[in-house]
């Protein structure tokens, strides 16, 4: 493959040195076992909050005089906005950013922090991206695709060459893929050096265009890319990437959105650490025996960049979900002392109540009676079976 | 002073190596500037999430094999049990830990999952400690003092020894400070060998217990302590770790609740970390100018144990005080196509609508108007104040 070489990656690397967080790998003993420590390659630290400035910065490098002056044009709703916008105000080359409206503002604030020029166009990534393709005629400005550019792949690349340098017998690796350039990057750099290491990546399964173009043997276009993780909500892969990922990757394995949701809670509560969907994918895998688990395996968590209004959202589900919050409709005579009996039965067991709603209007009821909805905190799912039995053994009716 | 001294922390230093995780200090740009990096001393990725098992495990250490043999007891809500738990599972005896009913069922789930057995007694902290000491004289195991105890106050003071180690030139060490044991361990410490290293104790406003020591020249016991920092939630500070402070710590500042939920979520959302009320109290002043900033700057994030519940009310808060979310009232005359107009006017100027209740109910109301209350979500305060300016324009009243 003449674009795309080791060499690159390698004086990508040198070119990075001093210019970018050199992130750690951290262990986390609570997905480890004593066979298989698990580490996190915590890109999520990385300037920007993600991995993308690594790809943005040696596109940027690689561009001659004229092409820095005449700028540099990139569609995103992310991170990859973020990093070519960092790398651009490195650089001192003029960027434009075409984002869609329903971007997070968020993101939008960050990346005219950085110096961009913000378009807000159209509502949905696609639209963004012709918008930019458009602008890049008009004004001659150089297009940074976000993952189907050699260098750009050199780039996300560096990450492989990293963890190598930090734990040379790991056994596995597990990376996010959206696009691939993060994944052909990674598989690359540690396969022609160390074949014998395993490369696995990981798809949302609401966007797995990797996945499907793997098993059509070409590059295929989803009709639709639906997940938390947008980072990784790409309907189709680049021609390059996918190159490259069929040479190297072992495996493509697909996680759900309840999975990305639950890997995302658990690395607040036991990793103390804040990682996007995308960035969390890998350990959702890792979670859910997606990956055959064999010595050390290294789980990139290749960005941070959530919405602290997403971060409620999966709060709230993933407590439901883990049986830590339940709601309870209490079918109650609607006479005195009752709401204080059902208090008593739920506290005695030791939940919480969290909420606490009285409702006589309910069409199906008898006329006496009324529904008493109740949210509480339990311990687990099985603490929360063991207060639902004591309040049918006191004679109410839960539903 | 006899019976502390910088051996006791030179000791526990030796005796906590490779039986505790030793914490990196990270750099925070988002809080930096180029005469003043702030550093981050990252003692929420500890074991149990907390430093608390440093004087811990040092306590337990120095215990005889009749006094292990008759196990140990302890009260708290939260990090000391658990560091109290892992410690003793360690060296093999028994641990009871006295929580009171209203804690955390995390924080109680993972005390039980380290081996400890856990009581539940009484509702306030308070009630906790009585029972504890009830059981003690009952069981004769030795009582581990959150913070008052000159083993438990060294081992917190091996931190200060890891911050010199790491970042020699450090001109001030931020701790927060609740019983007092972190704070007099790490100043003590540090002052010791380098005096000229400024150490600054922050409290919550609410249960600013040695701060009120400190003024009254001994140890006073406040009415009560009121704080989302149940960390440093301490109504009376040690007496030996008042003597120490008074000793080495340079000043004490105090942070409101609505400073530290400010810290949490920034810390969230730039350092893509989570750390718990009192974690982030450091980083609280050092955000709202209580310390004068020169030099390099360490900010003790002393643990990341917060409930994943109060994650998301913290956030709710956040955006609502950042002026990132805005509850609107509009009154609309009762006429169709308004909240068409509403809606139109606040997307064209770039601010996403979360929820929307239409009320026409209200008392206050005239019969034919009608309330519309809008959550709004905007890049920050000015933004809303843009939207609420277009909507006033169009001739709208809007509350």
């Amino acid at each position: 493959m003449e674009i795309f070489s080791l060499g690159m990656i390698l004086e990508a690397r040198e070119r990075l040195r001093g210019m970018i967080q050199r992130t750690g790998l951290v262990a986390f003993p609570a997905l480890s076992t004593e066979d298989s420590v698990l580490y996190l390659k915590t890109e999520d630290l990385q300037n920007t909050g993600s991995f993308k400035v690594r790809g943005a910065y040696i596109k940027i490098a690689g561009l001659t005089d004229e092409e820095r002056a005449a700028g540099v044009i990139a569609s995103s709703a992310g991170n990859h906005a973020q990093g070519v916008a960092l790398a651009a105000q490195h650089f001192g080359v003029p960027a434009t950013i075409v984002m869609p409206t329903g971007a997070p503002l968020s993101k939008v604030k960050a990346t005219m922090e950085l110096g961009a020029k913000v378009v807000l166009h159209g509502t949905v990534y696609d639209d963004a991206y012709q918008e930019a393709r458009r602008i890049q005629k008009e004004t001659g400005a150089t297009f940074i695709h976000p993952f189907d550019d050699p260098l750009v792949i050199a780039g996300q690349g560096t990450i492989g060459l990293e963890i190598m340098d930090d734990l040379p017998d790991v056994d596995t690796i597990v990376v996010p893929i959206g696009g691939g350039g993060l994944a052909s990057g990674v598989a690359a750099a540690v396969k022609m050096l160390h074949p014998n290491v395993r490369v696995i990546g990981v798809q949302a399964s609401g966007a797995a265009g990797m996945k499907a173009s793997f098993e059509a043997g070409h590059v295929v276009c989803l009709p639709s890319a639906k997940t938390i993780a947008d980072g990784i909500a790409v309907k189709q892969p680049g021609e390059l990437t996918f190159e490259i990922c069929r040479q190297y990757l072992d495996d493509i394995v697909t996680v759900d959105d309840d999975e990305i949701a639950q890997a995302i809670l658990f690395l607040m509560e036991k990793g103390k650490m804040v990682a996007e969907g995308a960035g969390a994918a890998p350990v959702a895998a890792v979670m859910n025996q997606k990956i055959e688990r064999r010595g050390n395996v290294v789980a990139m968590v290749s960005g941070g960049n959530i919405d602290v209004t997403m971060i409620s959202r999966i709060i709230e589900k993933g407590l439901l979900r883990a049986g830590r919050v339940s709601k309870l409709r209490i079918v109650l005579k609607d006479i005195p002392g009752q709401l204080e009996i059902v208090s008593r039965i739920i506290g005695s067991a030791g939940a919480n109540v969290m909420a606490v709603h009285h409702d006589r209007t309910n069409v199906d009821l008898d006329i006496r009676d009324a529904i008493l909805e109740i949210t509480m905190e339990t311990q687990d799912r099985e603490h929360a079976v063991r207060v639902i039995e004591s309040l049918r053994e006191a004679g109410f009716t839960v539903n």
